[in-house]
């Protein structure tokens, strides 16, 4: 542990959070997600829920005030409208902890797991809410 | 996710428990316990308190009943005879899930340490608790 | 071994199966399987049968529920809908064990080996029938 | 599968038999022996009792005809003398097998371990009996 | 070496013979032929002319049966119908030892480097005479 | 870079900070220190001075309050007594910044190398002054 | 440290510039550039900044003098003809330090990352002003 | 140290040359040559000049007398038919120690690079002298 | 292949004949000699005897003449004074071929692997005599 | 190639010059010295004699000035007062380059082998005369 950083981010997050540049993502996802596979490095986070780890990433990483979606979720399949729980907690944590807080975009399922393949690295928590995903895009630090 | 195994077993966890044989033993450690550069491979289990763990590893892991201690804990600097609250709750859990419960022993600091280094992994949780630390043995299953 | 977890389950066989998510697969093989050098990870299990590897993993993995094919197997090359007896036995194991049964669904020779290629892993039996293989894909834990 | 070679033999195991010299020894132990962390290469062969195995590997393998213990068991702990079923199994194969047959020697249960550490590998069978564990000396081919 | 097994099969070549499966290809090769940088895995076999390398993998290796091509040689340059006296061998080895003789084909230089891309590996011999190279498809084994 | 933290902390000695439990130490080192080969992980920080990022790495490292010596600097050879100013900086910035400040221990130079070998890390300062170097040791966060 | 060397030039990069030839080229970019994940390897500098780096680079790295844009920065957004101070900087260290100096020359932001990932190296420096980025053309040394 | 072989082969060097097949090629590439990210293995030999490497390589490796270009060079920039005097050098070097000496065919830089990142290796020497680079073709021994 | 040199000796062992100095030692081992696992690498000559690759290393490789023993057999068990077949052959191969001609002196059997322990490589060929092992030293080459 | 830096430096070479701090040692080596095996990585310099590559070294690298022995050479063996004609050399490019000159002292042929195997380095010149090695020190820079 260490003096004011929140313990559940652990080795790894901390070193992919520091490597980031603008421009680049992270995915934090929920415990079905198919991570492993996916192609970026992935972080395991099973005992930890998505919103726990967004609200500790964000108190490290700015948000890309430059671009329209900085956050994004998976949209609900079939109901590309609807608001899930977990997202709806997302954009909560988003509104009181994030620098320059935006309103959360969706993309459709595979189009999803497109982009967070170009993600830094992956993070799979134990958040057992369905659609309990979200990509980050960091911003600068002036 | 896996029907019928506790999510906090991550990949990592679940394939050394099935790896370890009779006489292995498994080291489940506090968020202040130095475990990384200790030797055995190191398992993150950042958003899991220790007796979260604890009770998910005995849910497939037999203690070894034919030692008398398949269980130890770190003794108290300068007090060998008290028993931490985190280390009251292993017994707790050892009492009501495995499958043949015993009285958790006791090493000094160091002595500790030197158990650790031979286990077959060291499980770092988010445990706050001091002390929050217990050696596992592996018994047979007939 | 472990208590409650088939014990032909190996360390590596375990640990794919909690590290997949939703959507992605599994291919169980037969002996003359061309598996080592098809791209997925292969884990040996010569020793025992396919539909005793299969019982053993539908003990632990959940089919996908919202997809049509959770389980294909290879038709038989210039008969197409004869079901051989291996898949015959698949059938039963999954009617009795799987989560949500489906029926089997089956894909040409050499497109069975391109969605292969695409699998999580590769778990290659000792299984002497022909065509004693199949294409499982993960569903959610809700 | 190969012609003529019992396919119950990975690939892994048929290396290591033949890259094997005069001299050297292989582990074949039941499925609670501590294999995985011991030093040599643990071989998976989960799905075969040790005695299958031990029957394909005797195909191959000469015993040591110019030792005294080409072929050793762990004595059981506080009986010494006593003779486990899967030992005794052990030596009806060696008997019907072996190109030099031997009687089998054991050794006590550390020492067992000790002398396993200076394997060539270690098979780890799914063998349910307790005390089913031999260790083979390799001979020469003239 | 092992009984029953010619000994002139490395660790790795028995390895990957017993690894292939229905469909794999191993290429057999000259002294000059360009093999280390081609792409499969290249086992040397300096010492071991071309035939007696066909000869000891025909001894555990089924030819496939099903297609028509099972045995592949390099077509002389600007001379396609001809017959080099190592193909020649070849031709004679395969009726003799082969669990179902085809007569070799022939592709041309070029294309015969394509294919041996897609072998399992190559087995570089030290065969001096000139189209001495060879491809081979793995059969069933029922 | 990351909100809050020091810019001049790299993923590497971010990673390493996080990852250090109890009782482990780091070795921070001036640009003259052999530590590319001294045996622990050596991170590059040759663009900044050793008091620099000591006082980063305090700003997330707790000294260790239960040792006497949780900060060992190198004693000057042939004048053990000596304060050489590098130190007498250290010492001043843990007054500053150390959540338990201690007066600075020294030891001998060829038995700070041994010191250093322990340690979990050893990062390279660019600082041109001799003798600037200094031994930290973890302490708990309760 | 070396005799006549900077030294905030670390062996990393030390290594890069001398193994880099003519046409190769290298990347010194700003502290939020994203330069972990994109491709070439980069090296640390977070304690110097990027016209320090610059500085001693061209101490020994010839630029290409045979191309019209041996030095490249990235183009403000939005402002193409903006010149940044920390690349007007650049300008000014290429003049006085350069054996063959030349105007600067930009890229769009998206174009500027493009031909980043054909470096030799990215050298990541702790730069905190925006647009401190620069892309080097190595030449030829007669 | 070897007899009968000329001391600047190094061992990494006699390795790729043995290794190497009819038809594949070598590059010997001047000090300025962009060789270590090219692609093939860059193997330094910085104390040798050209012509020297170029006939050492020559006493051990048959040049393809099938092709009409087992020794390319690159064209001078601008002049495509100036002779530089390493060429000159190089001509000279074939005609003296080759088997099949042929004069040497030239090929625009750009074109040059690509032909070299198919080579077998890349030799780089401490050759001076500019254009002072050559890719040769390896022969058949019969 | 190449030019003047056996081509029975592979790149692997060109690559070590080179690389080996002054005292340095290389055995060359017969078919049944534990090879692999000894510690050094292991050179694969399975298609060749024993002689033929002493008397193609030879070509190659001055024995060290400032010693009393640069050529070690190993000593019949329970007859170290005989001479087996092989060894009078490698003795015949020695005073043909060797710059400077010796004795083979021989050491007991285990002596013999511990010597072996400590060569630059271990060559195991197809030799099938017993005692077909011999250790060279390599000399100096002035 | 660099600026100002002798281009006989490899990049392997200069990595390590800049890595080694004060009192890690660099042995320069002749083309019969054991140098591969010996444990220090080993750095290739087949094409330039000992001499040579001390003058580059002695250019970038400053000698231990408090040490008695920064410059060791091997002493003949036999005739430990001998200074060999290399050894000679070495002692004039010393008095020539060095910052601080020192008299070469000398050690036991196996002394030397044992200092050696402590080196950050080797590097293995083609310097053909006998004893052309020599082991030298890092100061400091101050």
């Amino acid at each position: 542990m260490l003096l004011n950083i929140d313990p559940i981010l652990s080795p790894d997050l901390l070193f992919i959070l520091r490597a980031m540049g603008h421009g680049d993502s992270l995915a934090i996802v929920d415990a079905n997600f198919p991570a492993e596979g996916l192609g970026p490095k992935c972080i395991r986070a099973d005992g930890s829920d998505a919103t726990a780890i967004l609200r500790a990433v964000l108190s490290l990483l700015p948000l890309d005030a430059k671009v329209a979606d900085p956050a994004i979720c998976m949209a609900v399949v079939g109901e590309p409208d609807a608001v899930p729980e977990a997202v709806a907690d997302f954009q909560a944590v988003i509104q009181e902890v994030a620098d320059t807080p935006r309103d959360i975009q969706s993309l459709e399922r595979f189009a999803f797991y497109e982009r967070a393949k170009t993600a830094s690295a992956v993070v799979q928590t134990g958040e057992r809410r369905l659609y309990g995903n979200i990509l980050l895009t960091k911003g600068v630090i002036g």
